[in-house]
This record gives C-alpha cells, structure tokens and sequence, in this order.
C-alpha cells in the first residue's frame, strides 16, 4: 500500500508540474481542488525527486529520463551508454548512446546485452524478454527496442489503453468496476476499470480495445465495437530508479442493462455495477482505486457532467487533468 | 472576412504557444496535423505580434496584456497607470496601476475616467457602459471592474459558454448549426453554435446556459436544464492593439428529435440540423465557421469518438486544443 499511496501522489503532483514556471501562483488553489479529491500533494519532494533524473537523449530527442544512481551502473558500459556532463547545451547533463550505434537493430542488440547484464546483477527485476519500442512521440520514427521491464529505468513513454464500461438506467449512469485479485503482481486488491492495458507496439488503440474487453471483461466485439474513443491524459510515475511516463488513451462503452462481465484471464476478483455518483465519492473520499484509474475517471466525471464549473477549483483541476505531456 | 480569417489563424497559433520551449520540435508535426483541418498557421507573424504586448500587473498578479503603442496613450494619465522598464524583474518590461489606488472601487472610479477620456478621442471605440471584472484567475478576488469595450485593449480574460445541441437518431448524431445574420457586428454571415454567450459577472455558468438557451433558441428551462458541462476550451486572439484571451464553458445538450430552435433576439438568420461527421468536414475543408465555435466542436469531435487515435497527429491536435491556459 506504502507503494501505491506514493504512486498515487506522485502522479497528481506531476500534473501540476505541467504548469511551468507558475508553481507557486498555482500552489494554493491545486491544494483547495485536489484536497477536495483527497490527494496528498507532496510537491516539495516530488520536485527534489524529479531533479535526481537526467535526460536520455537519442538523435536529439529526449526519449527518456535516468536516475543519476542507476546511471553510474552504465559507465562501464561506456562502448553503448556516455553520459555527457552539462556544457551549457540544451539538454545539460544527460544520458545518450555512443554515436558508434547508428542503426536501430544495432542499438537494440548491444543495449539488450547491457540490460541482460543488469538483469542478472539484479539491478533490473523481472526481466520479460519482451521488447518494447523507444520513441520521442506516439507514431514518430522507432530509435530501437529496449527489454520492457528496463523500459522504466530510461524512463521511456509507454501507452495504453483504458476503458470506462457504463449502463444507463432510467437516465442514471452506472459505472461497471473491477476488483483486482489479491495476487497481482501490481497494486492487489485495488479497484480498476471495466478494461485496461497496455498498447503492446504494432497494434492500433481501437484493435487493442476490442481485445482487451475479451480477455478483461468476455465482452464481445460486437458489443465492443461501439467503444468511443474521448481523448487522452497522461502522468508521470517515480519510484526509486523508475520514472514512468504514460499516456492513456480513454476509451467509453456503453453497454446493455443486462451485460455481465466474466473476467477470462483470471486477473480480476469480482465486477460490480456501481452509480456514477457513488464512484466520483470513492475516488473524492479513498485510495482505494489503482491510482491511474482514478484519473481517467475525473476526465469521465468531466466529460458527463458528474462534476460542474459551479464547484470551487473546476478550471484548475481540469486544467491539471489535462496539462500531462500527451506526445 | 480578412479580420475572421486572421482571428482564424491567431487562435490555432495560440494553441501552438501552449507548448513552451518546445515551438521547434512541434512545428512540423501541427503543420500535419493542424493542415488537416486546413488552418492557415502564421505562428512567426504571430510570435512577433506576441512581442509586441506587455503584462499589466496588479497585486503582483498578471490580469492582462498590453500592446506597447496603445499603451503610449496612457503615459499622460501617470496618476492611474504607472509603465516600469524591464528591470530585470520577473515581469520584464510592464503596466501597472499606480500604487495610491488601493481599492477596487477606487480603481475602476479613476481607470472609468480614463477609459472614458479614450473614447471620445476614438481610440477606444463602442464604448457600452458596461462593466467587467478583473481577476488573475476564474473565481479569484475582483482587483476592479473595467468598460466592456476596454477589456481586450488590456488583454483581460473574458469567460463565456458554448453549447453543442444535439440530436441522435437511430444511432447517428446531428448538431444544430446557427448562421449569423449578415448585420451581426462580429463574424456576420459565419457558422455558429446553437447557443453561446458570454458569461455576465455574478450570473453562474449552469445559470447562464439556461438563459441564453432561451433567448438564442427558444429552448425552455424542462429541456436545457439537461444541458451537461463537458470541460472547457481556452484560445487568446491577437487583432491591432486587442489581445483577447477567452476561456469557454462547454456544454453539451441532447435534443428530443422533433424540437426546432427559434431565435428570440434577432441574432440567428437559420438554424439548420446537419450530421455531425458533415460538420467535421465544413471545419476541415473551409473557415465557414466562426473560429471559436471549431475549437468547442472539434473539443466534441474528440469526445464523441468522431476523431479516433488511429488518425495521425490524434494526439498533437488533442494536446494543442488543451493546452490553453484554462484558469
């Protein structure tokens, strides 16, 4: 839980940093609007954390961000990673690849056997031997692939998916909710959407989602095929070494009244049908719901009116939702 | 049309200047995804105007901006507005009120004066007795009030509403798009929300919509009080010495099939029920309407899944439409 409560208020800090330059003008009424949705806000030490990393440079983009700790466990890899000191250039200290790996397989190959070496020092877990794409902006040209559970410690931008399966009733919305199974690897236990993952590389956003609502919830696709998509929003995560950036693209299904979600891959415990309004009060008043969840769902109070310009703080709770880097 | 047209122009640039220290590195990716909805982008001209304005600041709080010839005007009224050199402050070069006006009626008294004195020389023109509150922020303490027609001369916020009225049969949705009449002062002939209006002091948001709903479009209080809040859009619009910078209410309101809108105040020529993906292609393909209404309708293109992220630019377009300064 220790984890999940950081996480959660590292994200929310992380959108008021999106707001550059105007921290302290913006200070005050962050804490009146968010206080409201009960985060704690630790920008402070967000800010003191956030400064422990450098950029990861490729071709003259930032692709990612390093922990200045984990970086000097790549010195000696000195033939693949230099770190370059701040010499007044636009990045100042950062992390890039040596200039000698001009292609991407090139690039793939020789950071995989770095990343193979700091698997088995164990200073990168879980290796899934699974790659993952590293590029400046969503659709823009692909630098290489890196091990995805390494994705995190270059702080690479990762993409998914998240859908907010509801059903109206005599003009209520009802939201359908998860509950993930105590096992889970990640946040166990912790209420989620009715569908969500991860945007595996080559497989279009409304593709993934029609594949998710299978495996995730049994829904068919020709129930699934009137997903909407609604837009986007985006955080950072940091974690000791790991610095996530994800941007999730939030999906809408309107389901029939007598729909039942049946989890088929065995990662949720239980599904209910909860009022919109009840939902908006757990995540006002809980931690209960994964923290990225709870996000999403502030953008489907928005959207559907759960939450109106009338309430103290409306512009600049939407404006924090929506200022995260969605590139 | 020549005025539109550059209005046109400056909001989608505006939407670009969002994006701080990164103009180069999103240039050419809003070329691609801003000329699909074939906007004439002149961000350079627009840059060099930009520098044409300073801050005007009261309470250590920027309230608005002011173009550095229009502000020339107002050297002689030393006793009421004070020019400070860029002396290194965080402000820069700037217009403040001359620190012996302490409160706000004092201040609106004095500035009135001004104000007044300005329109009778014409450099301020349609003076309309009307006044309108200053603040840094939506919400925020009032520092005074100014002449309606003076406002954009000093680059002050303005909020107002826009709303969307919709109608859904058998699972396709329509929009009802006003035309302006041709004796409109502003945009006359041009394409337009169902209902819009700027948002009077004192009057809240959900108050508002109501009534403009009933003046505009004849809508009574038993259907436009389902009118929904969506979120908001924001755009600044640079014209000689106006700064415009705008904050827009959202509102969604899905009509029963068989209600026809009547104009009450004269200001609609025809109102005309059209689909909505048809509407998506008016914006795309022409500048039929007014600027401010594209951005409320691609906000509700993005929402009702008619722009997917399978588009290319999905995300640039959604990032540029909502990295305005919303507060």
């Amino acid at each position: 839980m220790a984890t999940s409560k950081k996480s959660k208020s590292a994200i929310v800090a992380q959108l008021l940093f999106q707001v550059p330059h105007q921290t302290n003008k913006f200070c005050n009424l962050y804490f009146a609007a968010l206080n409201s949705f009960s985060y704690l806000l630790i920008i402070i030490i967000f800010k003191e954390i956030q400064s422990e990393f450098f950029p990861f440079i490729i071709e003259d983009q930032v692709v990612g961000y390093t922990h200045n700790r984990f970086a000097s466990h790549l010195r000696k890899y000195d033939d693949v990673f230099i770190y370059s000191e701040n010499n007044g250039g636009r990045f100042g200290s950062h992390l890039k690849l040596n200039s000698k790996l001009k292609t991407a397989d090139e690039r793939t190959r020789v950071v995989g056997e770095v990343i193979k070496c700091l698997g088995e020092e164990d200073l990168i877990p879980g290796i899934r031997n699974e790659l993952y794409p590293v590029t400046s902006t969503f659709g823009s040209p692909i630098f290489f692939s890196l091990e995805r559970a390494a994705a995190p410690y270059f702080g690479i931008k990762a993409y998914g998916v998240h859908m907010n399966g509801y059903v109206e009733k005599d003009g209520q919305k009802f939201l359908w909710i998860g509950k993930r199974t105590q096992v889970k690897p990640t946040y166990p236990g912790m209420l989620d959407h009715l569908v969500a993952g991860g945007l595996p590389h080559g497989i279009a956003c409304g593709e993934n989602i029609i594949k998710e609502c299978e495996e995730e919830a049994g829904i068919p696709r020709s129930i699934s095929n009137r997903a909407r998509p609604v837009g986007a929003v985006s955080y950072m995560d940091i974690n000791g070494f790991s610095y996530k950036r994800d941007v999730l693209f939030c999906y809408d299904l309107k389901l029939p009244e007598d729909f039942v979600p049946k989890n088929q891959d065995g990662e949720v415990e239980s599904f209910q049908l909860i009022p919109v309004a009840h939902v908006a009060n757990v995540i006002r008043r809980t931690e209960f719901f994964k923290p990225n969840c709870s996000l999403v769902i502030i953008d489907f109070l928005f959207r559907h009116g759960y939450i109106c310009p009338e309430y103290f703080g409306y512009l600049d709770l939407l404006q924090s939702l929506r200022s995260g880097d969605c590139s």
